[in-house]
Formats: C-alpha cells, structure tokens, sequence
C-alpha cells in the first residue's frame, strides 16, 4: 500500500471481482506507477467486496468483506467501483455509495440503462460523479467521444456494432456458410457467448448500450421502455448471401436518429452497404458511427468487450476522477449524459413511425405472374421496388415447389411496409411469413 | 453578447479569421445556446484579431483589432484562440497570452510540433491549458482518447492516416490509375491541395502531428527534429497495383512505436494489408489505430481537414476549459501531454535502427538469371524473399529491355536493407535505382 498522504491518494473501493472486476484489480495493482506518472496521484484499492476471498488481497493490505454494502458504509473509500452486474443489490448499493458522498464507477450497462435517471438525480444532489464508460462498447472510449470530444456538435445520428456476441456469429455466418444454431453453439464453446445467450443474441444487451449511447447523443432521459428490439436469431445464411449478393452485409445494429417527427432508437439486423467502413468491422469487435453537424461522420473501433479492455474504461474513468481532484464534490463538471439540462421536448419514436428502405425475401409458389402480384401490392402501396433477385428454386424450395424472391424496396414508412407485407402474405402464391430486414443509408432526416 | 455575470461567461478571444477562424465564429455564435446547454456557461467571443474587419463583427458587439497582441493584452479575455498557423507571431503571441494568465486553444500543429515544450513549460509555470485537439487529425478527437480514454493503458504503438491531401491522393491513383503529378493538378482544382503542396504531399504535416501523437501516447517531449519524413511524390500507380496483387494497399502512415531499443517515429508511404481496417480508409478522410496493452487495438476515423471539422474540436477544446472551471488556474489537471512526467529515458530511433519488411521494385535487364543473382544479395545480408511479382515487359520496359520485379521481404534492419539495395543497384543487370516501400504489420515489439 502506498505511503502518500490521503490528499495523493485516491482510495477506491472494489465491489465484484468476477471477470471485469479481476481485470480491473489487476490493472490498478500492476500499473500504479505507470498510472500514478500520468495523474500525479496514487489510485489504491483500499476494499475490495467479494464471495471468494483470497489470500493475495490480504498480502496487498486490501480489507475483504463478503457484503458489499461494507465498501459503500466504509468512510475511507472515495471511490465505490460497482462490476457485479445485475440490478439487485448494485442499485441499492451505488445509491448507498451515493448518499454517502462517494464516486461512483460502474460497468454495469442495464443498471445505467433502466435506473441511470434516478441514479444520476442522487448524484446530483449529492455532487459526486457517476462515470459509466466501460458500460458500453468496452474499450472505446465512445461515451467521452459524446459527451466531450464531439461537445461543439449536435449529433444527427449514431449507429454502432455493439454487441461483440452477436457480430462474431454473423461474421462467422457470412465467412463460414454455417447457419444460426450452429455457429451459436460454437460461440458458446469458445466462450465468445453465455449459456443463455438471450440477453446477446436477442438485443437486449445492445438495447441497454444504445440507450446510454442516444441519451448521451441527444441529451435526453434514458428511456430503456421505449426502445424498439430485434436480435439475430432469424438471420439465415441465405440472407447474408442474398445481401452479399446485393453489395451489402448484415450487421447488427443499434441505429438512433433525431428526425423532425421524434428520435429513432431501435436495435435490430441492417443490411449495410459493403462500401461503408463499419460494414467491415468483423468478429466480436466493435464500432460506432457518430454524425455530427460539425465534425461531420466519426467512427470508434475496438474491442467491445473482455476482461482487459472493460477494466480498461473503468481506470480511465477512476483517471478522470481523480484527475479533476478527489475531493470535487461539485459533480456536475461534466454532466452525467453530456448536457446541464436534459431535453423533454423529444419523443422517443415508435418503430411503426421510423421510415427505412427495406430488404424482403419471400417464398413463393412457383406460377406464373407471382413478381407481378407483390409489385402489385408494394406499388399500391407507394413501395418502389429498387433491386430484385431471383432464381432458380433448388434443395427445400425445389421440393416445396417454392421459390425465394428478394426485393430491395424504397424508403417507406414502417408501419406502411408492415401493412404490404400482410397483405403481401395474403396472397395464395405466397408460401411462407415474409422475412424483412431494415436497410441502413446514414442519412440525415435534419437538414 | 451575453447578459450573465462574468462568473458564468468564458470571454474569449479569437486570433485569425481564416478558414479555420471562420469556421470556429460561425459555430460559437450560431451554436450558443446549444453549447450553453452542454456546459451551463456561456462561450462568448468578446475579441476578434483580423486583417480583413467585417461589419457583422460590431453588430455581435465584439471587439476588432488589427493588431493580434491586443488579444493577449486585453483583461477582459479568458482564452485566447490561436487560429493564424504558422510560427510568428504565433509563438510570441501563445507566450504572451499565457504570461497573461490565458488559457491557449490552438489549432496549430507546427507551432506544438516544434515549440510545444517551450509553450507547456510556461503554461505550467502560470497554471493555465493550452489545448490543442484540433492540430491533430481535424474533427478526430483522437487527443482526448490518448491522453484521457486510453489514459489506463500502455501505448504500444499507433499508426495514422493523419494528411488527408496525400490520402486523397494516393485513393485517386489506385481507383483512377493516373499517376502522381496528374492527380496532384485535380487536388489542387478541387481545394484539397495548397498551391504549394510541399507541406501535404511530402510528409511535413502528418510529421508535425505525428510528432503531437507520439508524445502523448509514450509521455515523452516533442521531439520534431528527429522525425523520419518522406513524402508520397515517388509512388507510381504501378506500386498502387502490383501492392494490391499482392493484397496490400499503399497508405502515407505515420508510425510510432515503442521498441526494447527506443522509439519508432517515422512517417512514409507504407504497404497495408488490405484486410486491415485502415487500409480502408480513402479519400480525405483520416483514422488512426492506437495499440494499448488493456484496451487493445482502438481505432478513430473521420475528417481530418476542413473549417468545420476543425472548429468542432477547437469548441471541444473550449467546452473543456468552462467545464473544469474557467478560473481554475491548477492548470495541470490534466497535463498537455498526457503525463505529469515526461519520460527522458526513451531514445528516438534513426530510421537506419528500424525494423521492417518492405516491397522492392527493381528495374533490370531481361537477362537469364537476373533473378538468382538478386536473390543472392538478399540472401547474403539474411533477408527472405516472402512474395514475387515478375511479368513480361511492356511499354517503357520493352523499349529498354527491362523487366519490373517487384518483391516483399522478411522482416529486416532497416541499414542492412540499405546496403543490400546498395548492392543490388550496384549489378549490372540493374537498371535503375530501387523503388523501396516499408510494409507495415501492425506488430508489438514489447511483451
């Protein structure tokens, strides 16, 4: 334990030492002096909170409680690092941590996601910071991009690969040929997925991520109920190589955009053009697009997760704590979602009101006069149809007599496409439900 | 202008109204609500130093001087922002400001690149901020990342596409095949070259921020004298082709690398494997990779030239100051350049004591065993051929009675590749002196 007087030292209380939290303790203990030449202060880890203690924390002079709530009461920690994950007990504890007057860092993305208003309102009070960078797209520093780097801009729209699980089992979809199920079993073995794979695979990992992202795009209330979620459980090889084929890929995106309508703030696979930069982001990494009036398209790369590049934001967070003084108890320096004063004139949009072009595949019976049929339909509609393909049926569909048409439409309201596409599955020549997946073109709805 | 109490206004004061100058008025006082809302200050400009004085000034009620100085001597300035370019007055004009107790927000990457240390080592002396995010990398918050968001890592390296006009350049040569001197004209046309493109096309630029990058990642002095510079004037659409054969492209870098014998710095034309992420990166766009031990490899893109792009950081840089307090003359909180304390241990490496694998391209005589003989050289100084390209003659090569072979090497020192291209071009067989390009793989030197 370092020998400095407490004014050099910045005391941080540890709560978790699962895979982050592990990480993080070996960063700070490996890298004090490193870190110490770049603050001028000692980062210490004075408590550390743990179910599994061991003998090493005891060598290093670190008190051990089995309850974390010791960490959030104990008077010589500034600093609580909340890595439990989870919302029971991790909000009780950062808002106990709060009231006591302490920092708080976390990692913790459905946390910020779902309770960061309440949470943020009693750090206000309280005049203490609550740093969450390493909550979304682990090692980027995307939030500090946001809230700092890209403070001169009003942001138009963001668009991110954020959810490392899923980009690697649509990377290795698309490489290997291999279908949805597969793959997912393969992630799971080499531990690039959990057991349940839900929380990735169906969204809502991403969904907490791009709540704290737009909150901090637009300056608006994190509004974790009001987002529109889909996950890559439907994507099918035949999908990506229709999109291929179509000079695009699908990634899995979370897209959100101030229009003059609302804001956009929805999750879900997108075909995107080959030729865009985050299109050939590939594997468990990931990347966010910023459009700024200003600075015009940024984009962030890197890993979105891992032990390594999560604890990686945590201390760069402690960094910046320390470094604008421990004792600044006026918390509101940087504001907690990049903004004083948080909009309330902005409504989060519902996804039958967001307008797209659209990718359809649809099996239909092999007659004559189908296509005629559905652009029948998609011009009723006001759907103008952009690219097709189709070919001869073969496997499945030879012996179904079915045939896969796949469409590129123009832009058109979402819940317009949803009604074409009912009727669309109305049609005695149409085999199957209709697949539909979104079509990103990085435009602005502002001028 | 503003109504608030001094308290709650940052006064600032604004040197040069050209492109970039321009940009920055434009976005503070269309944007000033915005911005207040962000910071919870206002921004005001109070003070405009021109050549050129414009009627809209006096009815913003701002101050116009003809003489910069005056900007630096009036009490009523909080920051002085330096956007003229250049050396003088700009040096003297910075030292004055800071003398007066301002905070300095500079766009001006030779300045920092060359005089920074004499201007950081006032500043701490006055406990003021000189910021400068907008030298490096235009609208690219890629200082903020090095000296904030990645501040728990271990820099290993980092590589950048920091000129966009060579960038430009090279994009055109490769999509068009027109060679150098031809796209050089069109980029000029078009505003993406100067008139004296020197500065762009042969390095300097991308060396001055360069040098700017280096020292934050590795907390070291600015050390511009002892940079390795070459520009992209002797890249022929040939090379453009024969690296994409071989499925590299060829990127102007900017490299800087830690190594057990010193430090990589050193900007050159540079063969990318086109599976890597920047090597997609075209056009006057700008990116670069950042490899920290905790974070991994992290990657930054976006516009790195233009008014808009750069104003946008240079607000950035002024949204910092008001955030942590405009009177808050601690000044260091967090240093200049990334450290508290410079490293003084960490030599500049000469070019000759690099490491590398490199592309030759060597004109020879059509004779039997040319080849051989070439590859005995190479082989006598311990260096592997990794790949070949030799075709029939044609065009200028069939007049001569010369055969273009083009070869990648292993890895090499680099003054062993220069005595055996001596050798080389020192055969009889040999036509012409040896084109030469550094191959880039994106390796750690250190554990």
């Amino acid at each position: 334990m370092s020998q400095e007087s407490d004014k050099q030292r910045l005391r941080i209380g540890l709560c978790g030492l699962g895979t982050v939290g592990g990480g993080t303790l070996r960063l700070l203990t490996t890298k004090q002096a490193e870190i110490t030449r770049r603050v001028g202060m000692t980062l210490d880890i004075v408590h550390v909170a743990t179910r599994r203690p061991d003998a090493s924390l005891q060598e290093l002079g670190i008190r051990i409680s089995q309850d974390v709530f010791d960490v959030a009461r104990n008077p010589d920690v500034d600093i609580l690092v909340e890595l439990m994950g989870g919302f029971e007990p991790a909000l009780e504890l950062v808002l106990l941590a709060i009231e006591n007057g302490k920092h708080v860092v976390t990692a913790n993305k459905a946390l910020i996601a779902v309770h960061g208003n309440v949470i943020f309102e009693a750090a206000r009070k309280k005049g203490v910071v609550v740093a969450y960078e390493s909550a979304v797209a682990g090692g980027i520093p995307i939030i500090k991009a946001l809230r700092e780097g890209l403070a001169a801009n009003s942001i138009h729209w963001l668009a991110g690969i954020i959810n490392g699980t899923s980009n690697y089992i649509l990377t290795e979809m698309g490489e290997r040929k291999r279908d949805f199920p597969e793959v997912l079993k393969e992630a799971q073995q080499l531990g690039y997925a959990e057991a349940d794979p839900t929380f990735d695979v169906e969204g809502i990992d991403a969904a907490h991520k791009l709540t704290i992202l737009a909150a901090n795009a637009f300056g608006i209330a994190l509004q974790f109920e009001k987002i529109y979620t889909e996950g890559i459980s439907k994507i099918t090889t035949a999908d990506i190589a229709y999109a291929e084929e179509l000079g695009y890929r699908i990634k899995h995106l979370g897209i959100t955009r101030i229009t003059p309508k609302g804001i956009e703030l929805r999750v879900h696979p997108t075909l995107v053009s080959e030729r865009q930069l985050i299109a050939n982001v590939n594997g468990v990494m990931n990347a966010v697009v910023v459009k700024g009036d200003s600075a015009g398209s940024t984009l962030y790369y890197g890993a979105g997760a891992g032990a390594n590049a999560t604890a990686s934001s945590v201390v760069a967070d402690l960094i910046d704590i320390a470094r604008a003084g421990k004792d600044d108890r006026t918390g509101s320096v940087i504001p907690p979602l990049a903004f004083s004063n948080l909009r309330t004139d902005l409504e989060i949009l519902d996804i039958s009101e967001i307008e797209s072009e659209y990718y359809l595949r649809i099996s239909a019976y092999d007659r004559v006069g189908v296509m005629a049929k559905i652009s029948q339909v998609l011009t009723n509609y006001g759907i103008n149809i952009e690219a097709v393909i189709q070919k001869e049926p073969h496997g499945a569909d030879l012996e179904k007599g079915t045939v896969p048409m796949v469409l590129l439409t123009s832009r058109i309201l979402e819940k317009t496409m949803d009604i074409a596409i009912g009727v669309i599955e109305s049609l005695d020549e149409v085999a199957d439900s209709v697949t539909r997946i979104r079509v990103e073109l990085f435009n602005d709805e502002i001028a």
